[in-house]
């Protein structure tokens, strides 16, 4: 382990987070409240920063493993000190809640602790919201996009931190990419914020909204999460929401004017076409069992929710808790699938998903004939087979980490709905679930244990497993 | 597809289980009940063996396609025969719930759709409890103990009907391998009832309660369940249940005196040590909670369960709905694991849990160093990249099955305990679930759709998947 450079990431990231205090202070300061939290937490990261990154390493190379290792440390880093504004502002004084609210930022979850929002300054309130904005494409990928690396350090740092089976290159240089991501990623979240404003949305509300959708994180800034707003300002959400769950190649290939390529991604297809089924049969089961009894108000909730759901935002229009069965059961099954590899939503992901499918045919054909030599296609191109591998175990090992958290959290005594859809809106990193934890509860009544536990598998579930497993794993700490 | 070969295979087993009509008729007359229902049951499935197998085809070799093909009708065939005693009695005149209690005997599931198993006749009775005892080692296996197949047809069939990730070959010749199957499972068979008789359980009662055992499928004989037999009666059920889900080449390794073979089988210790692991987590769980007071009755309770439940049998002794948060959840988690390959246990198996856990070990390694090369490896062997794969794959259309399955199920508007656990207790071939469906409940009050599903489910689980879903393929039927 060339444990020096994993030094210097972090140390990096919390310089980067120190300046980007400079966001919520400048909120803080218009609003007139006290700045001190945020410098305080500034200070401290510079500190850490300028100790971790006072010599950069010699052989500044980094490995597989030391990229996996330093996107782990780094996040677990940022958590312990993007709680701190929590703590020195007095917004709660339970090191459990700070952690699991800053994770629940970082992830771009948007689980809450919080019962009362609106009673929380300004600036701790847009600290959340740009937490969201960070994490959704990655402070490491940031760090990319400004830092020079080498090639192989970019490529094995952008691996370990940007979701999805394989790694999207857009340009053949990491950096390239990261500045390209982060861009689209910066129009797209101003053209939302615009947008927004131009329905007649308060200026604070229209910035912190943008940047949750644009993570795909989901904390609001108002008791009643999104209900209060216009239904014009909820379909801009619906669709922002959306466009932010999508594979970011897709908007690249816009730019670059490949519109068949752009068009013609398989996961950006079905994606869509899960989107569109989704919504049909929540509004017919809406309309149906006389839960609504107008057909496009139900649409539009149904459109929200579901946007909101399988991008993992988790901002919310109603309390989903009234809702029938199969339309809550539809709603937990999205949670699982996910936005597209590629973009800032969570989940197991549309590609994972549309791999095994594909895999899954495969299979069947070999079963007629086992002689048959067969491929997985995708995007017209053949699948590396050690990713259809990977996948399936990846699959395997999300839902052995689902079990025994929910068997762990299952202590607290909640209903069986509480208690699985506590985990699966943490771990898919999506906000709400159903029962105590729904679009209108919070997290604030689990144990401690819970809470840690759930601040853990929101990492997992934003880091897709590996960085933060390999942490707990022997091999990782060998010489070799 | 060489539909005559098929054909004949499903006539075969019509004449088979024509013939098995002597036991439940034997028990009518015993009782002095109506012989009717099996001797027209006995009739037609005689009619229609006949005709299937009035010339043997020519070729007379099945490959794979045909394997499958052939296997998944001959289950089918057998629900809606199996089922006519139940209409000709008179037990019930629901067509759905007909179907239902026939794939659950066949199954060796144990869901009931009988809300008074003790109102039922013994013939009838005799029956349920014989189906479990005829599908646990799967009725092709038992036709090719007796039935001379070229040795390819024989595999192919074994294959298809044999639980397991890979085919277990005790013997080279599959004729040979079923008939010592089938020799082991008898003497095990007898030597439960035996004992249960020298413990002065009713002879019916034993001879019932260890068909149900020895499939692991789980129809009782009295509406409480086990919970009326004694102490001593309810331990000899456990051990004989855990024997059961036992790989069983273990036992053939014993036969031949193999004890380190026997001993050393990867499968058989993972699937005692979780066995030991539960009971000890659930008992702990049951004193400390409070809901037992005695250590021994709740050490004797859990143990029962344990069984019962990893085996996929289904029976009990108290009703599990009263059970802490954190036994239910380990209950359910056992339900998917479910026992051995190669035993006549349902759910995904131990071996293939084993295998993912196995392969995700290789995924953190070739994620630490990218540039390894590196086996699985079972048993001391190198596993089959093949079966990794399947495996990875069979896993997530497992969980796709499942989840399809609950969507309909939830239509009838149960709370989601009711609905997830009615799916996981018929998929993985268990018996009751939890809520209404629960241990002292059972599935008379859903709907004739979810009836159909979930008889869908219990014959999906039983075959493993792709005997059933390759009926539904449209190149299952293609010429090639």
């Amino acid at each position: 382990m060339e444990i020096a450079i994993v030094f210097y990431v972090v140390g990096m990231a919390l310089l980067i987070e120190g300046a980007l205090m400079i966001v919520p202070a400048a909120c803080a300061l218009i609003y007139g409240e006290s700045l001190m939290p945020f410098f305080l937490t500034a200070l401290i990261c510079f500190g850490i920063g300028i100790i971790f990154t006072r010599k950069r390493p010699e052989s500044g190379f980094l490995f597989s493993r030391e990229g996996y290792v330093a996107t782990g440390l780094t996040w677990v880093a940022l958590a312990f000190t993007g709680m701190l504004p929590f703590l020195f502002s007095g917004a709660t004084d339970s090191l459990a809640d700070a952690v699991f609210e800053t994770v629940s930022g970082y992830t771009t979850t948007g689980s809450s602790i919080f019962t009362s929002v609106e009673d929380l300054p300004k600036g701790i309130l847009m600290w959340r919201s740009f937490m969201h904005w960070i994490g959704g494409m990655g402070i490491l990928v940031f760090m990319l996009a400004i830092v020079p690396f080498s090639g192989g350090t970019q490529m094995n740092i952008m691996k370990a931190e940007s979701p999805g089976p394989s790694i999207s290159k857009i340009l053949p240089r990491a950096q390239d990419s990261a500045r390209v991501l982060y861009q689209i990623y910066t129009v797209m979240t101003i053209a939302l914020i615009a947008t927004l404003i131009a329905l007649r949305m308060p200026v604070f509300d229209a910035i912190c909204i943008s940047f949750g959708a644009a993570g795909t994180g989901g904390f609001s800034v108002l008791n009643t999460g999104c209900a209060t707003y216009t239904i014009a300002q909820q379909i801009v959400i619906t669709i922002g929401m959306i466009a932010f769950g999508v594979n970011f190649s897709f908007y690249y290939f816009l730019l670059i004017k490949k519109l068949r390529l752009a068009f013609s991604m398989e996961e950006v297809r079905a994606y869509i076409l899960i989107i569109l089924a989704a919504i049909a049969l929540i509004s017919i089961d809406l309309i149906y069992t006389g839960v609504y009894t107008s057909g496009p108000i139900a649409v539009k909730d149904a459109a929200f929710h579901v946007g909101s759901i399988i991008t993992t935002t988790g901002y919310a229009t109603t309390d989903c808790n009234l809702w029938p069965n199969l339309s809550q059961g539809i709603l937990i099954l999205l949670m699982f699938i996910g936005a597209c590899a590629g973009s800032t939503g969570g989940g197991i992901k549309v590609s994972r998903v549309l791999l095994m499918a594909k895999a899954y045919k495969r299979e069947l054909a070999v079963a007629l004939h086992p002689n048959i030599v067969k491929r997985v296609h995708m995007d017209g191109k053949t699948a590396d087979e050690a990713v259809v591998r990977n996948t399936g175990v990846y699959i395997f090992i999300y839902f052995v980490i689902f079990t025994i958290s929910v068997l762990i959290v299952s202590l607290d005594g909640f209903d069986w709905l509480t208690t699985f859809t506590s985990v699966a809106a943490t771990y898919n990193n999506i906000g709400p679930g159903f029962g105590v934890v729904g679009t209108m509860g919070n997290f604030s009544s689990l144990s401690d244990l819970s809470k840690w536990v759930l601040s853990l598998d929101m990492l997992i579930g934003r880091l897709e497993i590996f960085p933060i497993m390999l942490l707990f794993a022997k091999n990782t700490w060998r010489r070799f």
